[in-house]
């Protein structure tokens, strides 16, 4: 239960870290978009380890193949299965997770839940989950651009304490892009970059925030009540690994405003309507109202740490543990094309609903 | 679209501030649970307007009808339909709302996605439409309460800038309801009242936060992947009107601190696996584990204040709007039954999912 | 459980025989459809009780009630409520029905199912459940026709072994309208009704079969695989009280044929592909291809019959049960209207999520 | 759209026929069940191409794999992926099938939604499809049987118009197994045999009927109103290729009956409530009483045959076409484990929904 996003462009995830792979079928694809694996593979690589300094140096290639719902280059309208072979399978560097529950990871919820878990690389809490998703929202992203001019992106704002200056209606992918961090702001970037470096050689980690963009989106899309398109979004980005937050618009600052202060004023711009400012982050009512949706997750720190930590084994005794192997320092890099996926995904399934109910 | 939610135990709610009522349907609820409209009234009445002098002096009684589900007092199973019938449609009082759009309010976005809106009284996009989430949340409760001894309660913890200082774990009902902004820190409840009332007099309006907490609940529920307990009741948050931010456990504040220090250390306290801390906030891998859940709710201030604003018309010409009527300096003290209520939905919600899949 | 219908077009039914009302929540409308009470009840007068000699005397009026979703005549997009207040509780009537269980009737199973069952009226297991249904085909129907063209409509081919002959290319609803009974062929109506008012004198009942059609259905509607348009007909047809049966185009008699005889061939006329003959049904892989679609559905004779019969008590005795009591020695001229409804709300459902896929 | 079955024992299938291979991924698998490719193969086997001298001889080993969700032998709880690889990929023997439409295919009709079309051995419309229902069938079959004491199982009873005599009560898998069309009454499966080898040599096709059975279903399985287990049955097996009809108990055949003689009387039987006959067909008002539940499903005959037919080439243009190539000359035998297949998903998921909503 709980492996499927999205009710028109749905997408259900399968995997667990060491097992035979991890992929992703996604149903609800309009038909006739020109799809192959070049078009998936670069958001995989953005987020595969390996890539960069900072990251978890484990070597696995994540090359996707696609199994169906295409045909000589163009999907469909049938399920789109996409796949990724699992290759870095040394199941023995973890043995002492077979008995202790990490602190802070979920091996002790999953088998106080199911009774049985896949220990060995976590299982399906694995971060290699995250593949199928990334996979298809390259697949959104791509009908975002193609068939309605949208835009998403995401970057690094804040690691730790450090933050960046980041305009959400002004930073560009290729800013963002520019450093291994992610982050547009360059001076920042830097620091933050030296930080992920000095916290990993202590064998400690951290946190921060990812600022995700949505530009173009038409007046319109999303749902009153329930689906609201912030709603969306907010289970969207909680439903990644490692998040603990996320606020749209004004957000939890905006909490210290009055209204009359916080009010977005609504003028005649070029015959459209437009907001003076935006700090309803591009949603009203939980519908889209043309400007700029932009919003914030935040990301603690890895609970990975290679200091000796007290834990609980299986058997219910106190224990300590004391990781080893490979692990991020700072998760916030790999996560910045699962955060656009995510959006991506919200985006185009409100796209489709919209179509289905007001496209006459 | 979009206004049902929850999967197994699932609400549908409908109705417009000024058509024939508000109301639910609550499919899936488990038969023969003790069940009349005493249950529900007391959760409408800590909704309703007019409650104290901090909210709209609107005078609806919000009487609860349950017409189908029950027999004799109790649950069959089959679907609870209770609704609230409109009382107060003085709609001459909002006129000039049929041709302007109120800043930072969803007329202008309803008008465009579905070329009609019903303005009188803010139409769905009114607050009453909360009126169905409460009635069905106190069912919710209910269960939560009797069947498996869970707690859900909710509170003020900031109004503007003034913070109180609130213990998730410790604070009770009695102290939230003890004074009419629903803080239970009395001194700073004080003030914030204080605070609304000079806020209200000024035509101005003021925002905050909530905190919702949920005691008790069983080590597994949840789901992995995207349905886990803080991504479902993240999107229930900002699925309530005038939301724009949710956190869990140590949320955006977690993310200066290093991977060290955030991490919940395990020990078996009592023969039960316990943590040390609750920075998780009480779920792990999107699974309860079985610590005190708790989260943020930031609440944007009311959009409706009384000076003149600019804004566009239906016809998208510039003109000003000064609002009159009746509304909320500040929604918390009403919005906390709100919260209440959904967090409820979802943990009903995923105690019947986790009995479906693991209830053998 | 089980009380909604539809993925796009989705309906909630509420209600049981002797509560408060019984009721619908229709939500995924499209905006701005003409629509008021005036354009439900028709239907709900061919569905009520009492409107002819063979069938049940019941006086019940069934006025529809449209709570919500409209706005000055016309849909707003947001869900229609539609509900009709109880009027005949006389349930000292049914006394016995406490006690024990009608033969072929639900009450056992409702008993054993929720351990609670609400007995006066036959609770939720009525036919009055399906006044929800038919109040929201007739929107459903009233959209296929402005905005599709498409017409639903249904007759009554075979009361017991009374069978009349129809064409279902050519029968037109007058035709089916122009007798109690529904059945377009005039003559076998005449003894059809006879075979009723004669079963009836003598406490029997009997059932039959009812043939469904849509014209006009655009090529392209339905989904391949699991949502087939005759698979979400079927279900839609055996979810109607009494209901045994279904099959599509040639149906059970197809199977006699061979390939050859039985494959329908295509031709271009008039530009358009036509098939020569329609043993598909209108529908190949699920999907519409512009002809015709047909169907029919079986449904078993009456329950209630007034000789007495053995059953069982609710403290699972042996006993014996004379109903007394107004019910239909046949069901069939009163479900003719349910099919019609349902077979609506599949067609709306499917071009709204054809509409979503495929619009672009 | 429309490749997803099941609410809380989920399967999503996919695939074409020439592609990567077809797979399902299923969701909601209760955890701690064993499970190895071994369980899922034997069904494989009885679905596969080339079993019997009297199905299509096409040379497919339809060897599974399971890529997820089970760790040393038992199932995690987590989604279960399972695939079979494509093997014979002639698209040579099909090149006719790019430019014309087959008649009684879906060929016209994906074509007209889509806008393209796999036309390789019928893309997404071959039985190939049905792998991934069969496979996730096995699992549920599993299931069935070790935890409710379910057994499922279906047999031919009808080839074109050789009609077997077979008793639902009382026929086993073994006699259905016993020869190669599957049909308990060895005498006149005989016959059936040698028919669809006669049909066979001269280019032609039969259809017939499969009679579905599962005994042993606990009283109250199943829901009321809309997903009635009758009804989920009746989708599922429309769902499957080549259906035409359903239908229950009684059926068809029971509208020549009056309710006296239809109904099923209750009797205390060993302290059980039991019916004394089984119109109903193992189902009341949509939920199951305890006794056997069987129905009919009718399968036309498969739509290639060796004849030059007429028809419509894509550009519209009327022409002719004779298939070449290797197809079933009657898909009965292989579609016995089809129906099993739906009829255990269908039962697994009201079980875990009865277990949801009233397991406690």
């Amino acid at each position: 239960m709980g492996n499927t996003f999205g009710q028109l462009f749905r997408i259900t995830t399968w995997g667990e870290s060491h097992g035979g792979g991890v992929g992703v079928v996604l149903d609800g694809c309009p038909p006739r978009l020109a799809l192959t694996e070049s078009d998936i593979q670069p958001d995989l690589d953005r987020r595969r380890p390996g890539q960069s300094k900072i990251v978890t140096p484990r070597k696995e290639s994540d090359t996707v193949q696609i199994l169906s719902g295409t045909f000589e280059g163009r999907t469909l309208g049938t399920p789109i299965s996409m796949w990724v072979k699992n290759e870095d399978q040394r199941s023995d560097a973890y043995n002492e997770m077979a008995e202790k529950f990490r602190p802070s990871h979920a091996d002790y919820t999953y088998q106080a839940k199911y009774g049985i878990r896949a220990w060995p690389g976590g299982g399906r809490t694995s971060a290699r989950e995250t593949i199928g998703r990334v996979a298809a929202g390259a697949v959104a992203k791509k009908l975002l651009r193609e068939r309605w001019g949208v835009e998403v992106l995401a970057c690094v704002t804040q690691v730790k304490d450090l933050v960046a200056v980041v305009d959400p209606e002004q930073f560009t992918a290729d800013q963002a892009e520019s450093n291994i961090i992610r982050c547009p702001d360059a001076a920042v970037a830097e620091r933050m970059i030296e930080l992920i470096e000095a916290t990993r050689s202590a064998g400690d980690s951290v946190g921060g925030i990812i600022l995700g963009v949505a530009r173009g989106v038409p007046v319109g899309w999303g749902e009153p009540v329930f689906d609201r398109l912030e709603a969306d979004l907010a289970k969207a980005m909680l439903s990644l690994p490692a998040t603990k937050g996320f606020d749209i618009g004004s957000g939890f600052g905006g909490v210290t405003l009055t209204g009359t202060q916080h009010n977005d004023i609504f003028r005649n711009v070029d015959g459209r309507v437009r907001t003076l400012t935006n700090r309803s982050g591009g949603v009203q009512g939980g519908i889209a109202n043309g400007e700029t949706i932009y919003f914030r997750v935040a990301f603690k720190p890895t609970a990975t740490v290679f200091h000796e930590q007290e834990t609980v084994d299986v058997k219910l005794q106190n224990t300590t543990l004391k990781p080893r192997g490979r692990h991020d320092a700072c998760v916030l890099p790999r996560a910045v094309p699962m955060v656009e996926a995510m959006t991506a995904l919200v985006l185009v399934d409100h796209a489709l609903r919209h179509q289905a109910q007001c496209g006459v």
